[in-house]
């Protein structure tokens, strides 16, 4: 391509600074260094942490920063010493590496990855180590994705190389939120055949969990939001039991505890909310509930009673659903393409990046399940 | 014998109120009522937990109370419906019951009973249906056990018959501290072989956890005692590396991370203290690490920060250690028989009943691992 061994100059969505709107720019992004590739983003999702990074928290680096980390590609360049990506290949980039060779990467029980941004080890293109620049200044990466960029560069150890008839403006929901719901329901949670479970927010990720519990063979699934607009989605990914805690003047806990003689089985906790998350653990029933803290957020504390624990409770959870992101992306895609898991129903709105603070407005007010921008 | 289908007179240390040394009276021990037995207890051991509902906290329904539950006996005697034991089996008293017939008894994921005195539910021999009256009042029963007493009546479900040959004033200990300890190591967290732990806390409980963990084949034992006069007998039972906080000016949690590359795969929370939980779970290397909760306290909330969940740790809760009472415990007696498991070296001290306040002050000084009390 006429763009290989090139500076590209693209469009990307540039945040300034926290709270203010993202500003489309014309950005530079450099050609990909040693194991790096650059891939031009055809599609991405707009998802709640990339929000929370530019409003509730502070991005761990600072600002100017290009956000965005569900996203899906084609790989356009890549630098030397990479091999197993070609130009044209299919891809969706990572925000958890996976390395093939650190201990974590060699367990089974995580997958999480010491060479990735996320561990805080040795920190595989950081926010700091960009490939952008704009108006002559660094402009940060994001997760070591940034995909609100029609190109962006990511180390070969964060990027799946996917079947090469999927559709990317689809795929791209893989990148985030439904392997985050579908895999903590079915790789943390380890959801039983026959079991009840609860699910606590109704956004993507939580329909992602909810269908993960449908999909383990949960028998009854009670999906729980404030608003009870997201409940006949819900039930389109499996749901069963519908409880908006509004409706109530007790605890949720105690209302899901008479609901299921006793308490639940498995609790997804998909909202990021340090309240909801001890309500999701005490709405377990004692002896072997378990809950999933699946939901983001670092600004508080999470708490309970000791007892609550100690009475059999087990507390968990899960980053990226447990998804082990080279070997088990291209695996979900092959779902998708099987129709074992669906992605086109958590697809309310589409709309242009230059629309991205529309998508982002939605969001905020809880008005999409999923928005994907097109960056073609 | 002369006592069947009598009242029965005898020695029992008394607490009457909060805060006050135990009294030696002489109480009346009713006839055991339908599926009940009664049971002349030879020792007990002296348990913080006793000392918790005399100090700390608040006994569930008050005073006077008998104390105690980690006691073994004689069946004197048993009530209407009652084939499994006869007069003359040795046996141990269970505060957690096991029916066999509960949901929760026919699930292998737990040792939690419906039917027994900690459930809530249907209380079997709870404190409000006590067989114990002193100076014509009402004395209720603590644990649905009371082995303060020479004798007591407890719920046939609570009671596990154990081997003949077994030394009672020893075995007694597995019917609270070493069970929980061990099994909190062995059933609970499920100790890996080749693996690193860290102990948490170096009373009866730690010690029997430490057991535990060298049981099940970790590698490296780390023990965390405030009290380094602690450590000498942790090497008894297996431990490898010693820390006192009190050496160290940063956290708990950041020494044993140096000291173990990044966080123990196991840790064990053995005191009973919120901070302390916290550290332990924080102890843990992230993507897989397990904390149990084995300490007992209800008073306060615990908490930790979301992303130390998120970042893949587990955390857990231990009651007696995950043992079915009547099933299990019998067989750490054997265990015990066999040289499997250590219980001799548990017992600093030995005296009367008369001595009860003794034990309880040097419990709360640190000044013992257990101290058996005689009852004959």
């Amino acid at each position: 391509m006429a763009t290989v061994g090139k500076v590209i100059k693209c469009k990307a969505a540039v945040a300034w600074e926290a709270n203010k709107p993202l500003v489309i720019e014309e950005i530079e992004v450099d050609v990909p260094h040693a194991n790096e590739i650059r891939i031009k983003i055809i599609a991405t999702g707009v998802c709640h942490t990339d929000l929370y990074h530019l409003f509730e928290g502070k991005h761990k680096d600072g600002f100017p920063v290009v956000l965005g980390h569900e996203g899906a590609g084609i790989v356009e360049s890549v630098g030397p010493g990479v091999t197993e990506f070609q130009p044209g290949d299919k891809v969706i980039p990572l925000f958890v590496s996976q390395c093939g060779e650190c201990r974590f990467c060699q367990s089974p029980k995580t997958n999480q990855c010491l060479e990735g941004w996320s561990s805080g080890g040795h920190e595989t293109m950081s926010s700091l180590e960009t490939r952008f620049t704009c108006r002559g200044q660094k402009v940060l990466q994001f997760t070591g994705t940034s995909t609100f960029s029609q190109y962006t560069v990511v180390n070969q150890i964060a990027v799946a190389k996917i079947d090469p008839s999927a559709p990317l403006d689809t795929v791209c929901l893989l990148g985030c939120g439904v392997c985050t719901g579908f895999g903590a329901a079915v790789n943390t949670a380890k959801v039983e055949p026959g079991s009840t479970c609860a699910v606590f927010g109704l956004g993507a990720v939580g329909l992602a969990a909810v269908m993960g519990c449908h999909s383990a063979g949960a028998k009854r699934i009670i999906a729980v939001d404030l608003n009870p607009d997201k409940f006949e989605k819900a039930k389109v990914f499996g749901a069963t039991d519908f409880v908006n805690p509004n409706d109530h003047s007790e605890p949720i806990s105690q209302v899901l505890s008479k609901m299921t003689n006793g308490g639940v089985d498995f609790s997804l906790e998909c909202v990021g909310n340090v309240g909801v998350m001890r309500n999701a653990l005490e709405s377990c029933v004692q002896g072997w509930g378990v809950s999933v803290v699946v939901g983001w957020t670092d600004l508080h504390d999470v708490a309970t009673r000791p007892i609550q624990l100690i009475g059999g409770r087990t507390w968990k959870g899960s980053y990226f659903g447990g998804f082990k992101g080279k070997h088990d992306v291209p695996q979900m895609v092959k779902a998708y393409l099987d129709k074992k898991v669906k992605l086109d129903e958590f697809i309310t709105h589409r709309m242009p990046l230059e629309s991205v603070n529309d998508a982002i407005d939605l969001m905020k007010n809880g008005k999409c399940i999923r928005t994907i921008l097109s960056l073609e």
